[in-house]
């Protein structure tokens, strides 16, 4: 196979965007090629202060000059929420592959006229939950998956809460309606419902419900939120999400014979080296004083940082189809949407009252 | 001061009752003095069973025997939640101090009548809550008072699971709705319950919103429910409870500065040695790949076991009313009113259908 890294296109200067030049630069596979902003001053401005993108980078005074560039092969999109359906179909329609920022859309309607773009390009769609690439995320997932350790699933719970200072709260595009119209929900609320989603294998839940106490901005932004699913067995699920409280990001998912605990599941404490807590058919000692067997903790060490293992697993799937001509993995785009899907019934619930809402797909 | 130890009897042959027998041979302040049975065989049998009751004990062929006893100082009441109002006014009557088992009543009106019978009679009450009395409760609650450390609750959230075989979902106490007819609710979600309560300080949320998706067994009793709260300052909470799910029993406190974790807040894993986690004012590092600061770990070490430390507290306030003329102690009636006052509304929002209900106090 050719050895040419996949070269990638950014659009925007995004701070994110830092995080993800330097996860390109950790792989060999992948190479910041080309970045676009509102103009070239303003490109320079961000290369010069990036210390991981190339000084051969290409720069452009617009997005389309990334996407008019033929040796660009794919594009990393962390532009405002509002802007993904217009360049990420833009992007599909000049045949370049997408890796997109979450919330991926505005809602799933918008989301499907993505999908649908990139379908009939044949290029592939990832979104930027770079939790999902761990190793631990992995393993984890091998314990919920595991009927001796684990069982089925009955109840799951998600905490992802970051605070904001004041100045944020007002002015980042996250808490303004004509930029990120879904605020905290569709920026830390994302990490939990996909978590949720994660547990259950991606079955969509038969009922959402918003929780009563939302907290909006000044615009009408969320600000905090949560919600709770409930599925057609009977299983339950509630997260909370805000930008008012401390760093907090958690999963439990209790099972009929397994309990899964992970206190940092969207950024790891340290990068290279994380953990998780599982327990499984716990009972007590004989005067209920003790448990039996205690909790194991798993360590899970790794080379690479999750989004570097984001940017290798597009990459490979990319590569797979500029070269191997395979076609896009479908799953990447399945989980995206039905995340989306659940983010709009807790927008409508909280709308409607906290009205308990179908999940209909 | 008078070194005789407080005199207990016990009301019934529980299971409960073993652990509470031990917890009292911990101590040098108090004893098991009498054990109540339907027939002295029974109580017999019970004790020949259990090697922390002294040979000396007491036997008697009933529950008032043991009230009747002028020796008797106190009464640990460990009978299904329906026999509770009658044993324990009749204990508070008979001048016996009394440490009841939870849930108190099967409604706050049965618990306020319980509460002016022992303030009539001048006796101490105290539930049988052991994790209250853990010092690892004290610590952590420091944590969580701390405006420094902490700052104020934004939200919490507390998961109490215990599988339960399917003989005891059909014929154990807490699953006959003529016993114990708050079924998993009054059993493991009072404990979630009391963690959220504990975390405000007791303050009573503003509404209570049952989770959709309980289940009861056949008998109509509840096997698995949850509930939001929402406090008139925005903070919320959520707790899951279920006899149908692997060990758990978590709380979450998160605030506006720290956050607390702890993941075996009923019984520590292991008796005399147990942790918890906190994290405050955590941030991540530049690129946003890391905490900083790392969560920290609090190992704490206790010579007795929490249910032995209730023991204690309570034959210390008994002790206090006895011999040094002291007033009863009302915070624990309070919180033990508190926990059920929510309850109470939980049942009510599963029966109207997961309506939001006001918490009129």
């Amino acid at each position: 196979m050719d050895e040419t890294p996949i070269r990638f296109g950014i659009l925007g200067c995004a701070s994110i965007a830092r995080k993800l030049s330097r996860a390109i630069s950790l792989t060999t596979t992948a190479v910041v090629f080309a970045i676009g902003s509102r103009s070239v001053e303003k490109a320079q401005k961000y290369v010069s202060a990036n210390a991981f993108i190339p000084p051969s980078v290409k720069l452009y005074g617009s997005y389309e000059g990334v996407l008019d560039d033929p040796e660009v092969d794919a594009v990393y999109v962390p532009l405002p929420t509002s802007l993904h359906l217009r360049w990420a179909v833009l992007a599909a329609e000049k045949r370049k592959h997408v890796l997109l920022e979450k919330p991926v859309a505005l809602n799933a309607a918008e989301f499907d006229r993505i999908v649908a773009a990139c379908e009939a390009n044949g290029v592939q769609f990832m979104d930027g939950t770079m939790w999902m690439h761990h190793p631990r995320t992995a393993l984890m997932k091998e314990f919920v998956a595991d009927p001796e350790r684990f069982g089925s699933p009955k109840s799951i719970h998600s905490t992802f809460t970051v605070p904001a200072d004041p100045e944020f709260l007002k002015n980042d595009i996250r808490a303004k309606p004509d930029l990120d119209a879904l605020g905290v929900l569709g920026d830390l609320g994302w990490y939990c419902t996909r978590a949720i989603l994660w547990a259950v294998d991606y079955e969509l839940p038969k009922t959402v419900t918003a929780i009563k106490g939302t907290v909006f901005n000044e615009a009408g932004v969320i600000l905090s939120c949560g919600a709770s699913l409930l599925w057609e067995d009977g299983k339950i699920a509630t997260f909370d999400c805000s930008f008012l409280s401390n760093t907090t990001m958690n999963i439990i998912v209790t099972g009929t014979v397994g309990t899964l605990h992970v206190d940092d599941f969207v950024i790891p404490c340290v990068e290279t080296s994380s953990s998780f807590l599982t327990s499984t058919k716990t009972r007590f000692s004989e005067l209920g004083t003790e448990w039996k067997p205690l909790p194991s903790e798993h360590v899970v060490t790794n080379d690479l940082p999750q989004e570097a293992l984001m940017v290798k697993e597009f990459a490979r799937l990319v590569k797979g189809i500029k070269e191997g001509g395979l076609k896009a993995e479908s799953k990447w785009p399945s989980y995206s949407r039905k995340t989306q899907v659940v983010l709009d019934r807790v927008i409508e619930s909280i709308q409607r009252g906290y009205e308990s809402l179908e999940v209909v797909d």
